[in-house]
């Protein structure tokens, strides 16, 4: 079957001169390859019937969203590449709200999700920093965000996805059963692997009742180590809080400048903003002043906040990345490590950036122990940023893998990692990867060189 | 290198006569096979040089901790199989409480973790019927329980597992890091793999604070589906209970029976045994009096229980097993269900009981979907018994695939199950994971004929 027949309509089929530079490059990684075509499927027959030609013509295939990965993941790098965009598979196609579970195509972006839901009382708690990403590549990336801390990730609230795999037939992998001991986990092992091993087609969620009461904290510290310290206090003492953000002094800067408005604390080096979420306000309350307890000798200053500081609060923290993109070039990381070795990574990162000549300034999500070290590059000429860049990761990693950290929190290993992660992981390990991608994609079809 | 030489002490390595027929059979599957020998490994390098041992000789594995299985997954059915019994390896090896991480062996008991970190102010959730059972096996099938309604089941508590591969290499899968988007989740295609793929020889456990403060409430309904709506308000209102339990009063008997004590409800068909639990009496309680509000005109009564109460109406439910045992024979199923399909398939079972003359009673975790549904033998001859049995369970796995549910949701798959395994689970699905299981024991050396 011709590519034409499978899509029929011409304005969902991109081939030559028609497929934009946006299709082969991402913000980090830089066009190398052209491609076969781009077919914006609407349909999994679609997407399967592509698979199949995919198959017969011998193309590789690449799965993509909005396209707003930073990993390189969906940058074509062979030429001979099917891009296979399901951003038009865009259909909310239910949501039952017995079992709370919502059924979503790929293509439907995180906000809506978010808006869908929270409109009729429900709550989808996964929140990566991207608003504007769908949710087959948050399924894909296994995305985290700001309330893994409480809730856990992506994979945390996905019952089932349907799959097209590289042999052309589809499955359903979970279910809406809660327990199951009932063969392997593939719907755990597709999840975050990056399209190398399905394309997902349609996803079932859970989502959770939306929590009546929130209150905010906010916590100055004279440093990131106290700072760290305060946050394994609060998670010691089950305060369990939904969201437990670390930044320091030099990255909300960025965000004040760009806002014109400024945090409503203006002391110390590092700053933790909390949020706490029940329903009972009596909880949310008083779990808000055991953390004023524990922690009024360790910080400067701890501020519940109100309302409108909340907002405030929260806004400068979202807008860190924004600002930064405003006024600087730079390239964020996503590197994890277990939560008490957070102060110490970052803590590394500072010596690094006076052994590399890169300027370094860290935030995250230190709850949950992944850090986002931004490198900055501050006019550096191409050759010398790469240099140094390289040089700088090289030691970085390998102090990432000498605390039990992983390269990637929640961004994925695509190609931009693929170096670092092949050193940090067990040969054993990588090899069991590789003989499971090899077993069900025989072929190395589905985005070929990304991941493994 | 000789088994004599790799297990040097004599106690733990049985041969012939030395191998008692409990490890050729469990409560419901019979012995049909003799075994090669039964090795009981300390340590993980022990293990490793079984299995070697098991290649050089060409001897299929399986593992096996306390035997406590109910599936058949331990149980030999060819005759050349080395059983390598970790039940020795029973060391605590540390607690770190910065990342609250429990490292085990795969022989400590569940009821050893459950005391260990209780003691120490900490929870570990799952919480499996069987505190005997280890939890090396209560990862090998993903254990659920009581409590999975709240906090999930073994798989969300594992971080790490050290895994025999069949190739004899070791490798640690996981790792203490909440987040993860770094390559395929393998610890999770391990979980529930009933010793197919690996041998599990440490486990890092996540643990909790434990929470404060618990309070039980007791509902009465005149039948299973106003309980099974009842439990859906529960579950729709924000009320997050740690464990919802529905039982018949035709099983709650039993128990009664047994300890010579009585419900603190009489009245009813079918009763919700719910716990609360969390780190404010206030909101412990204020949920409580809000399940009462919600549930008074679907309850024919509610009671929320003081200590004393609370005590003995969990003693009552904990105790329906080994009461069934003392009076009758039987065979419990632990199939799931979507939680809206829990009164549906309870009231199909009972008319199965109608259709093949076999009487049928149940209980099981409401919250979660997972029914106990338990099939009386009632001194029915092994043929009849054999022919009826076959006849019901084709009929009520049949009904549990049709409302989208699963054979097992704590138990596994085993031989016992395997056969309507295959026949519910999608042809495409079950060669993925036979692709997958070729790929990892491309000998079929662990564990085979069981699961797949």
């Amino acid at each position: 079957m011709s590519i034409e027949t499978i899509i029929g309509d011409p304005v969902r089929l991109l081939l030559g001169d028609k497929i934009s530079d946006a299709y082969k490059q991402d913000i980090y990684v830089p066009k190398v390859a052209d491609v076969h075509a781009v077919a914006l499927a609407k349909t999994t027959d679609e997407v399967r019937k592509l698979v199949n030609y995919a198959i017969e013509q011998d193309l590789k295939i690449i799965a993509r969203g909005a396209g707003t990965g930073v990993a390189g993941a969906q940058v074509p790098i062979h030429g001979n590449e099917l891009i296979i965009d399901v951003s038009q598979m865009k259909q909310i196609v239910g949501f039952d709200e017995a079992t709370m579970t919502l059924t979503v195509e790929p293509g439907v972006l995180l906000s809506e999700i978010q808006e869908y839901v929270e409109s009729r009382g429900y709550f989808y708690p996964p929140d990566p920093g991207s608003k504007h990403s769908t949710i087959g590549g948050n399924v894909a990336t296994n995305a985290g965000g700001m309330r893994a801390v409480k809730y856990g990730t992506t994979r945390d609230y996905v019952r089932a996805i349907e799959v097209v795999l590289p042999t052309g037939e589809t499955v359903e992998l979970g279910s809406l059963n809660i327990k199951s001991s009932s063969g392997y986990d593939l719907k755990n092992l597709l999840i975050g692997s990056e399209g190398t091993l399905g394309i997902i087609t349609q996803i079932k969620l859970k989502v959770l009742p939306l929590p009546k009461y929130k209150q905010s904290v906010l916590l100055a510290f004279d440093s990131v180590t106290s700072a760290t310290d305060g946050v394994l206090t609060i998670l010691a003492n089950g305060i369990d809080p939904t969201a437990l953000e670390l930044f320091e002094r030099g990255t909300i800067v960025y965000s004040e400048t760009f806002t014109k408005q400024l945090l409503p604390l203006q002391t110390g080096e590092a700053y933790v903003l909390m949020t706490l979420d029940g329903n009972e306000m009596a909880t949310v309350t008083s779990r808000a002043d055991v953390v004023k307890q524990l922690l009024q000798s360790k910080a400067i200053a701890v501020l519940a906040l109100d309302v409108e500081q909340e907002k405030l609060a929260w806004k400068l923290r979202d807008h860190i990345l924004v600002a930064l993109m405003e006024f600087t070039e730079f390239e964020m990381l996503d590197e994890v490590v277990p939560i008490n070795r957070f102060a110490e990574m970052i803590s590394y990162t500072k010596e690094l950036q006076g052994k590399h000549g890169i300027s370094v300034i860290n935030f995250g999500h230190a709850g949950d122990g992944n850090i986002h070290t931004v490198l900055m590059r501050e006019g550096l000429d191409q050759e010398t940023w790469i240099a140094k860049r390289e040089a700088l990761l090289t030691d970085l990693y390998e102090k990432v893998a000498a605390l039990g950290g992983l390269p990637s929190a929640e961004h994925g290993i695509g190609i931009i990692k693929k170096s670092y992660f092949e050193k940090m992981i067990h040969p054993v390990e990588l090899n069991l990867m590789r003989k499971v991608k090899n077993a069900i994609d025989p072929d190395n079809r589905l985005n070929p060189g990304k991941l493994l």
